[in-house]
């Protein structure tokens, strides 16, 4: 089974592309999109939808997994997020792939075993399952790959 | 000059479309997208991108006009009409359509000259403007056309 996962926001969408194959998980892609801040949105939105439609293309995944905002303060900041979930959703439905969404707090929870771990024992967790050298970098493309590995687990 | 005037949600997606020619104003389609709650949210978004471009095809706008969310108390609300505008902002820039928002207040004070008018004064003056027999139905067309108009006011 090959899972993107995504971590989406309208500067920076993180993403990771997981393959598992018998009992071991590949990571076969990780990084990020980003977006300039001096174009408008309905341009920066187009680039999004852009790139994840190459990467829906190349990988063909069976399933997408996307972080879930649930609660926050900035509202401005919310309503970024969700218009790139909007267009991230859409490539997703146009190509029939089954899309998920979990909580930050589910998604430390499937990697550590704790919906309250820190940055750093998320990213030295993904490194162990992944067999990577170092840490994913950026951080958006640890959490795009930390996504992925969220939805396998709770698929298991 | 064709508008489209836009009011955006998840379940409703209220649209005007408005020419003006010369001096008058002249209404040429207002009614509502709506989408079902029964349905998951990538299928709901692909139905608002689907009605849109026909709309957009139909009309070929050159300019859309869409309703701004500046501030909500309704965080879970507002990211729904987050992600409905992130696929209405990707249908308009993929047709290379200019894009103007406005907030709620901007639309009141551009229609009835008050930023605090009341629902019922706003559909009396679009009634009014665009010499309609009757108040447009349902609200969310008549939201559409108001944003269409204001538009128009703020262009001239």
């Amino acid at each position: 089974m090959i899972v993107v996962g995504i971590d989406p926001g309208l500067a920076t969408v993180g993403f990771g592309v997981i393959e598992t194959y018998e009992n071991s998980i590949i990571p076969l892609s990780y990084g990020c999109i980003r977006t300039s801040g001096d174009k408008r949105t309905p341009q920066r939105l187009l680039e999004i939808y852009t790139e994840i439609n190459e990467l829906l293309e190349k990988y063909a995944p069976d399933n997408i997994a996307v972080e879930k905002l649930f609660f926050t303060r900035n509202v401005t900041s919310a309503m970024g997020v969700s218009e790139a979930r909007g267009v991230i959703f859409l490539a997703a439905q146009q190509r029939h792939i089954p899309l998920f969404e979990y909580t930050p707090a589910q998604v430390k929870q499937a990697i550590t075993g704790s919906g309250r771990a820190d940055k750093r024992q998320m990213q030295e967790m993904i490194r162990n399952l992944l067999k990577l050298d170092d840490i994913p970098k950026p951080d958006d493309a640890a959490d795009g790959l930390s996504i992925a590995l969220c939805h396998i687990n709770w698929q298991k």
